[in-house]
C-alpha cells in the first residue's frame, strides 16, 4: 500500500463518526473545529514528512513483517539500538519541525510495551497473543495507520486499587466475555489523539495483585469510532485562543495543536473481536505492561521536551535581538542556562537509547536504559519549566501583554500597534509580535 | 466624603469615554466586556472591604493631608515603618481574599515616588511641584478615586536611550509647552487597570543623561478618558477563556481579574494642564523616580506573590485530598517546598518594610530596605514558577485537561463527567473540576 | 563585677582541671593545645569587644536582675523585640570580626528557652524553678561568665526513644535522687565551648511521651570541669592543619577557631545540687524545651551564617581581583548571586525578630516567629554551600593546592613561590596566599 | 616488556631522584612521605588492577602501536567509539575500587591532544612531530611508564596573555634553543601526579594570538626528575590528617590519595632533546590543543564524579542505616536525589562517548561529543556539590567532630567511644566511625 500523504490520512477521517462533545456541544466536523483542525493538520505533516524522500531514514524504516517494506518509524517495534537511537531523533527532528506535540508517540508506545508483555504471556501461559498482535501490526503498517494508546484510566480515588474503588468502572475492565469477544466497560482520562485517529491500542494503568483485578487486566485494539465510544474534549486557556483570536494569535498558528487535543474516552459497554484482543485476565502481566509503558512515556518525554526547550531558546533569543538586547550579558548567560537545560536532557535520551538492551531477552524487544531515561525525564520536567521562566525573563512585558493580531489588522489601530509595538528597528514589527506569541 | 462603595466605583464608570479596542473592535460598554467586567468586579470588591469595619486598621488609614480623616491605604504616601509594614499585611490580605491582583498598587508607588521626587526638585530648583502634588493627593483622598500608575514606555530599541531612538516617540515626551500646560506625545505598554480606573499618574522610565532627555522628563495626572488617550487591550490565552468556557472555568469567576486587563494606552497629543504637571523637563532627577518606582514595583510583587504562592499551596493541598492522595509523603514533602518559597518571599517583604529608612530625610517619605526589597523580589519570582511545577505536579493531568463546564451542564454529557471526575468520594466531582481549573 | 577581659577569662581558665582527651592523649594544658588555643583566642576577643564603648549598645545590654546594670547581651534573656533584633545584629558582627563562629549562642539559647520553661512548669505545678534559674542567672551575669549550652544526646538508635533504648544512658538521665541534688549519666554528641567554658547549662533533646521518659526531662547548670565530666575532642581535616601548618596556613589564625572545639561529654555520675536543677522529671515539658531551643538554634544560624556568606563573598571578590579578573562578567554575577544568599538568610533573620511575640504570654519572654526562622535557616544552610562552591570556582584551584607558608618561609623555595603566585602585580603574593587559605 | 604490577612501579621510584619540598622542607624519600605515600598505593593499585585478567577487557586494550600488544588503557589514544565508551566504563570502575582519584588521567588526555594537534601541524607546516610522538608512546606503553600530564601554568595576571605579562616566566616558555633541543622556563600549577610519576607531558595553557606567543607554543615530554624541575608540594586540610591521625582517620586509608599531591612544579631552565620535543613555536595551534585537552579533561570529570557521588550515596546510605534512620521517607528521597545527580552526569558521560567523532578526520582520533561532554562537566559539579551537602546532612553532626581513632584505640577512652558512638546495634560503632570519617 505504501506510506499515506496527509491529505489521505485527512480523507480517511471524514468517514469516521465518532462521537465527540466540546464546550457543552456535539462535534459534528472535526475539519472544522477551530481546536481539532490544528491538531489534525500537525498529524498530517507528520504522514508528509515521512513520504519526503529526504527524511525517508529518520522518519521510516524496513519492517520484517512486511518482508523489508519502509513503514513509518512510528509503527515499528524497537528490535535495535539503531532503532532507539534513531527513533530520538525522529522525535527530536518532528518537534523541531512542528513546533508541537506529534501526537502519535503514545502508538509507538503501544507496539513495543505489548510485543514484550504479548511474548511474555504467551511464554508463561502458552497462549497466541502475539501472534494476533502481529497481525494487527501488519495491518496498521500496510496501511500506514495513525494508532494512537489508551492507557490512562480515570482512576478515582488514588490510594485504592481497581477491584476496592466503590465505582467498579473508574478503570477499564471486561463486563462481559463472548465466544467471539470480549465487552469492556470504564474511561480512558486525557487521552491526546484518538478523537483524531483511525485505530487505538487499550492497555491496563494499574498493576494486578490478584484474581480479583483479572477483569481489568484487559488490552485490545479498536477503531476510534466504535459504537460505545465517547469523547468529551478538554478546553483550557490555550484551546481558547483558538475561539477569539486570529489565527496568528496562536503562535504556530499551522501546526499548534500541542496538547490541545485530549479527551475524556469513555467506552459504554464496547464490543472487542477476539482477534484484536491481546490480553484478557493475565492480571499478573499488568505490572510489566504498564512498566513499559511508562518507560515508553519517559523516553519520548525525554526525546521531544529537549526540542522544545531548544525552540524556545531559539526564540528568546529572537526575541532578545527584536528588543535590542541581544548582546547583553546577562541575556547571554541565560540563553547559555537554557541550552544547558536542553542538552542535559537530550544527553541523556540518546545516553538511555545507546545503552539499550533485550527485554526480555528472546523476546527481540529493545528497552532504552530506565535508570537513564527516569533521569532524563526529570531532567526535561525540571529543565522545561526553567526555560519558561528564562524565556519569559528574556522577551519581556509583552510576552504577557499582546494584543490580538486582529487588532493588528483592524485599520483604527494598525498604525498605533505598527508605531508603537517596534523596538529594534531591524526587525519587522509583525515579527516581534509573533514571537511574543511563542513563547507566550 | 468618606470611602466609596464598590458600587459607587462603578457607577463612575458609567460616566466616562475611553477610548479601548480589543480584538479588532471598539469596547463600548467596560462593564459588559468578558473580561473587563470581572477585572472590574475585582476593584470594586477593594472599595467594599476598606468600608468593611473589621478591616478599617488593615485597609484604611489616618491621611494628614484629611486633617487626619481616613482614607483608602492605596491613596497615602508612606510617612512611617508602620506605614510600610501595614501595607505589606494590605497587599497580601487582598491577594488572598480576591485570589487575583489587586489592580492599585501602581497608583500607591506613584503617591510615594512623586513626593520624593517633586520634594528633591523643589529644594533643588525652587520649584513647588510638592505642593501641586498635595492638591492632587487631597481631591483623590477626598474622593476616594481610583487612581493607577503608569510609567513604562513602549520603548524601542532598548540598547538606546530616549533622545537617540529613531522614532523619537518610543518616550512619552513633551512636544508642546503652552503658557497654561503642556500637551505630551508616546505610549505606555502593558498598562494595569487605567482603562477601568478614574484617574492615572504618570512618570518616565528612563534616566535623563543630558538637555537632550529633558522633554522625557514629565509627570503628570490625568482622567483616564481624557481626549487623545487610546487603549489597545491584551489578549492572551487567559483572557480567551472569558470568552469561550462557562464561569467556574475561569477558576476564579468572581474576581479573577487576574492580569487581564492590561492594554497598550497612546497619549496622541494630550494636553496637560499645570495644576497637574509634577515634573516637566528636570532631566536629573528621572533617574530618582524611576528607581523609587522600581522599589515600590518591587515591593508589591514581594508582598503580594507570597499570597498567590499560598493560595497555589492551598489549592494543591486541596487537589491532593481530592484524588485520595493527602498523606503520601512526596506530596506533603512537596507542600512542604511550597511553603519555604511563599515564607521566604513573605519573610523578607516584612523585612525590608521593618528596616524602613526616611528618604531623604526631610521628605517625610519613608522607604523599605533597597537591598532586602530586592532580594525578595528575586525570590518570589523564582518560588512562583516552582510552585507552579509543584502545583500541577501535585493535582496531576486534570488540571490541564479537564473539559469546560459547558460540558458538565450538557445532559448528554453530565453524567459521565460527575462519575469519571469522581476521586476521593468524599469530595464532590465539581469541587475537584473547579480546584483543577484554579491551578490551571 | 562589670565586664570581664579576654585576659580575665583566660586567666579563669588556668584554675580549671577539666578531663579532656585528644588523639590518643590527655590535654593538660588548654591554652597551650594547638587547636584549643585558637578558640579560647576567639572567646576572649568576645569579651574584649564587649568593653569596648563603641560597641556598648551592640555587645551589652541593661539587665533587669541586676538592677539595669549593662550585662554581656549573651547572657540576657530576651524580654523585647528590640533584644531580638539587637541579638541578629550582635551575631552578625561578632562573626563578621571574628571570621569564625563566637561559640557562646549556645549559652544564650539556654537562658531563654530554660526561662520559658520554668515559667510554664512552675504555673502547672507549683514548683520554683525558675527563681533558682534566677538565681544562677545573676551569678552569671554578676561574674561575666562564659557559659555553655549542652542539648544533644549521643541518642543511640535514631528510631527509639530514650526510655526503649537498649542502652538507658544514650540520653542523658537521673540515676539517683539524693535530698541535697541529683546525679546524671549519659553523654552529650557535639558539644561545642563546654571545654574551654566557665559553666555549661544542660537539657533533654528528646520529647517525652510518658512517665518512663521521667529521668530523662533533666535540666541544671554545672561548673565545666565538675567531677565526672570527661571530653573526648573531635578531630577533623580542619584541626589538622593546625599541628602541621603555619598559624597564617589557618586561614584566621587569630581567631579562627570556628567549629573546632566540640567534643563528645560524658557524664559519668555527676552529682548536682538542688540550687542549680532546673527540672527533675517533668516529661510534659521536654517537648516545650527542645522545641525552643532548637528555635534559638536557628535563629543564631540565621544570624550568623550571611555574615559568614559575606565574608566568603568579600574574600571570593579579593580573589577575584588578585587573579586580575574582577570586572569579568561571569565573575560579577557569581558574586552577585553569592549576594543574594547571604541577603536571603539575613534578611529574613531580621524579619522574624521583627515579628517577635511573647511566648508564652506572662513569662516576659519574646522568642522570634517560628515559621520564618525555619525558612530562614532553611536559606542559610543552602546558600551557605552554594556560597562556597562559587567562592571555589571564583578563587580557582589555588585555593585547594595552595602549599603551605612554611614552604613559603624555606629560604630555598620562597623565591619560587613569591615569584610564581603572584598573579595581579597590585596585590602581594602573600595576601593572595592567604586569600586562598581563607576560601579554603 | 609487557604490564607492569604495582610493587614494579614503586621500585621505579627508588631510582628517581625528584626535588620535593613541602612543609618547609625537603622530601628525601617519597615512599614513606605521609600524603604521597598513600597516592602512590593508588597509583600501584592501578597497575595491578590491569594485570587482574578479570578486568583485563576494561583496563587494557590491543595496542597497533604495539602489533596489537595489550597496554593499560591509559597509554592508549582513542581510535574507536568503544575506545571513548570503554574509557568512561575504565575511570569509573577505578573511582568505584579506590575511592580516590587513580592519578593517571591527565596523561592520557595529553596522548590525544598531542596526537590531534601533530598531526595538525605536520598536515600543516610538514613537520614530523607526530612521528616522534609516536616513538614516544611506543616507549611508555612498552615499558607500562606513568606518565602524567602538565598544562595548567601559574598565568600570573589572568586578564593579560603570556607575552603581555609584567613577568615572561608566568607561563611555560622556551628560553633557548640548541641545535639538539630547547630549554624550557616557567611553572605549572596545581600539578597531580608528576612528582611520583616517571614521565610527565607537557603543553601550554593559553591561546596563542601572535608570534609573540610563539615561545609558549611549547609541548614535549620529560622525566618527571629531569635536571632543572622542583616540585613544592601542597598543603591542605585533607592533607594535614595523614600526619596528624590514625590511619583509619582518613575515611578511606589504603588508596586515599584524593587529590593530595598536587605540586607547584618548577622548570628552571630544562633541557629537552628534540626527539622528545612536539611542538616549539607553532603558536597557531596552541588554541586546538588547549581546547582538546580541556575537553579531554571534562571528559574525565564527567566520568569519575558520578563514582564519586555513587561512593557517597552508599556511604550515606549506610550511615543512616548506623543511625537507625534507613527507612525514614526524607532520608530516602534525599537518597533518591543523590542518585539522580550521580546518574545525570554519568548519562551525559556515556551519551558524549557514544556519540564520538573523528577529529579532525584523517587523524585517526575520535572525540566525544563537546556540547554533551561540557553540559556533564557542569551537571557533576554541580551534582557534587549537592551531593556533599546531602551526605552531610543525612549523616548527622557526627561526620563533622567524630573523636580521632587515636582516642578509639586510647585505653582511657576506648569505652566511652565504644559505647557512647554506637547507634543501631546491628552497626558496630567502629564501622560506624569509619563511615563518619569517610563523608567527612
Ligand atoms: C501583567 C503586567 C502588568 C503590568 N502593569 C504595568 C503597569 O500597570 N504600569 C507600568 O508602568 N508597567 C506595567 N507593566 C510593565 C512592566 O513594568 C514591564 O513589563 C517590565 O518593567 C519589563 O519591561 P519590558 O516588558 O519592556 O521588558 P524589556 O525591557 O524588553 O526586557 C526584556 C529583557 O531585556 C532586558 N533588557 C532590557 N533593556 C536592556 C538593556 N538596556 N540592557 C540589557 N538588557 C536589557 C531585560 O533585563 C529583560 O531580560 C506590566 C507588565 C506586565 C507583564
Ligand atoms: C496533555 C496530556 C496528554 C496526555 N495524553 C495521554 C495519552 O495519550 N494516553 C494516556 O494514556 N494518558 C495520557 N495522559 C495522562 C497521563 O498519563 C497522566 O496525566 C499521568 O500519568 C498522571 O496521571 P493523573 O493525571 O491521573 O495524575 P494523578 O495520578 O492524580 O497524580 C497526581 C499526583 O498524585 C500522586 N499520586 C497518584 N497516585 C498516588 C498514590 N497511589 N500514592 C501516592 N501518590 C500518588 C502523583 O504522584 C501526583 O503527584 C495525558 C496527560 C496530559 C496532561
Ligand atoms: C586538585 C587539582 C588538581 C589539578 N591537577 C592538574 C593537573 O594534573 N594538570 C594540570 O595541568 N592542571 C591541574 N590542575 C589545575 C586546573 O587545571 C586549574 O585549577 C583549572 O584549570 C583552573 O585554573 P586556575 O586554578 O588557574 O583558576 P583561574 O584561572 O585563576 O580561575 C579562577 C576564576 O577566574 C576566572 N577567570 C580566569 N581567567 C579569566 C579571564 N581571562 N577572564 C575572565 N575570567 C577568568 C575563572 O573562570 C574562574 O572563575 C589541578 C587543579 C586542582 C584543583
Ligand atoms: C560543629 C557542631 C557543633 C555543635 N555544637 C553543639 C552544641 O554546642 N550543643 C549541642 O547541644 N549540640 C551541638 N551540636 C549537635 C547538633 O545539635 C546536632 O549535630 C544536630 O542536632 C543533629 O543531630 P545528630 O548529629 O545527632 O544527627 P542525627 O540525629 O543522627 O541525624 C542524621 C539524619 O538522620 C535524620 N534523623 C534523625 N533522627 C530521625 C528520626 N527519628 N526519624 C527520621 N529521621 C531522623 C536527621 O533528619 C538527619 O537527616 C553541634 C553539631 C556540630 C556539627
Amino acid at each position: 500500500m505504501g506510506l499515506r500523504s496527509g491529505a489521505e490520512y485527512i480523507e480517511s477521517l471524514k468517514k469516521r463518526k465518532p462521537n465527540i462533545y466540546c464546550l457543552g456541544k456535539k462535534v459534528d466536523n472535526v475539519l472544522e473545529h477551530p481546536v481539532l483542525k490544528s491538531t489534525i493538520a500537525t498529524v498530517a505533516r507528520t504522514f508528509d514528512l515521512a513520504k519526503n524522500p529526504k527524511y525517508e531514514d529518520l522518519l521510516t524504516v524496513e519492517s520484517p513483517l512486511l518482508g523489508g517494506e519502509r513503514v513509518n518509524r512510528f509503527l515499528q517495534p524497537f528490535f535495535t539500538v539503531d532503532h532507539l537511537v534513531k527513533r530520538q531523533h525522529q522525535i527530536r527532528f518532528l518537534q523541531r519541525q512542528l513546533g508541537s506535540c506529534a501526537l502519535r508517540c503514545t502508538g509507538l508506545g503501544m507496539v513495543n510495551s505489548l510485543w514484550e508483555t504479548t511474548y511474555q504471556i504467551d511464554e508463561a501461559k502458552g497462549t497466541h497473543y502475539l501472534d494476533r498482535l502481529k497481525d494487527w501490526l501488519k495491518y496498521i503498517q500496510r496501511y500506514d495507520i495513525y494508532e494512537t494508546g489508551c492507557m490512562m484510566d480515570v482512576k478515582g480515588h488514588r490510594g485504592l486499587r481497581p477491584s476496592k474503588q466503590p465505582d467498579p468502572d473508574m478503570y477499564l475492565h471486561i463486563v462481559e466475555r463472548r465466544p467471539n469477544g470480549i465487552v469492556v466497560r470504564g474511561a480512558k482520562a486525557s487521552q491526546s489523539g484518538p478523537a483524531i485517529s483511525n485505530e487505538t491500542a487499550v492497555i491496563p494503568s494499574a498493576y494486578g495483585h490478584d484474581e480479583a483485578d483479572g477483569p481489568y487486566a484487559v488490552a485490545f485494539a479498536v477503531p476510534t469510532d466504535e459504537k460505545g465510544i465517547t469523547y468529551i474534549m478538554q478546553h483550557n486557556t490555550g484551546d481558547a485562543l483558538a475561539y477569539t483570536g486570529d489565527d496568528r494569535d496562536l503562535g504556530n498558528p499551522r501546526y499548534g495543536g500541542g496538547f490541545g487535543s485530549t479527551s475524556l474516552m469513555i467506552f459504554d459497554d464496547v464490543f472487542i473481536p477476539n482477534e484484536r484482543v491481546f490480553m484478557a485476565g493475565e492480571w499478573e502481566f499488568s505490572a510489566a505492561i504498564v512498566r513499559t509503558m511508562g518507560l515508553m512515556a519517559r523516553m519520548w518525554q525525554c526525546g521531544c521536551r529537549p526540542a522544545l526547550m531548544e525552540l524556545l531558546t531559539g526564540a528568546a533569543a529572537f526575541a532578545a535581538q527584536a528588543n535590542g538586547v541581544a548582546n547583553a550579558a546577562h541575556i547571554r548567560s541565560k540563553l547559555n542556562d537554557m541550552t544547558i537545560h536542553s542538552q542535559t536532557a537530550w544527553g541523556l535520551a540518546l545516553s538511555a537509547a545507546y545503552q539499550g538492551k533485550s527485554s526480555p531477552s528472546g523476546s527481540g524487544i529493545v528497552l532504552p536504559d530506565s535508570l537513564t531515561i527516569n533521569v532524563g525525564k526529570y531532567r526535561s520536567v525540571e529543565g522545561y519549566w526553567e526555560c519558561c521562566k528564562l524565556a519569559n525573563d528574556i522577551a519581556g512585558g509583552l510576552a504577557t501583554t499582546v494584543p490580538s493580531f486582529k487588532d493588528y489588522d483592524n485599520p483604527e489601530t494598525h498604525g498605533w500597534m505598527e508605531k508603537y509595538l517596534q523596538a529594534n528597528p531591524d526587525v519587522p514589527t509583525e515579527h516581534r509580535m509573533r514571537i511574543m506569541r511563542l513563547i507566550q
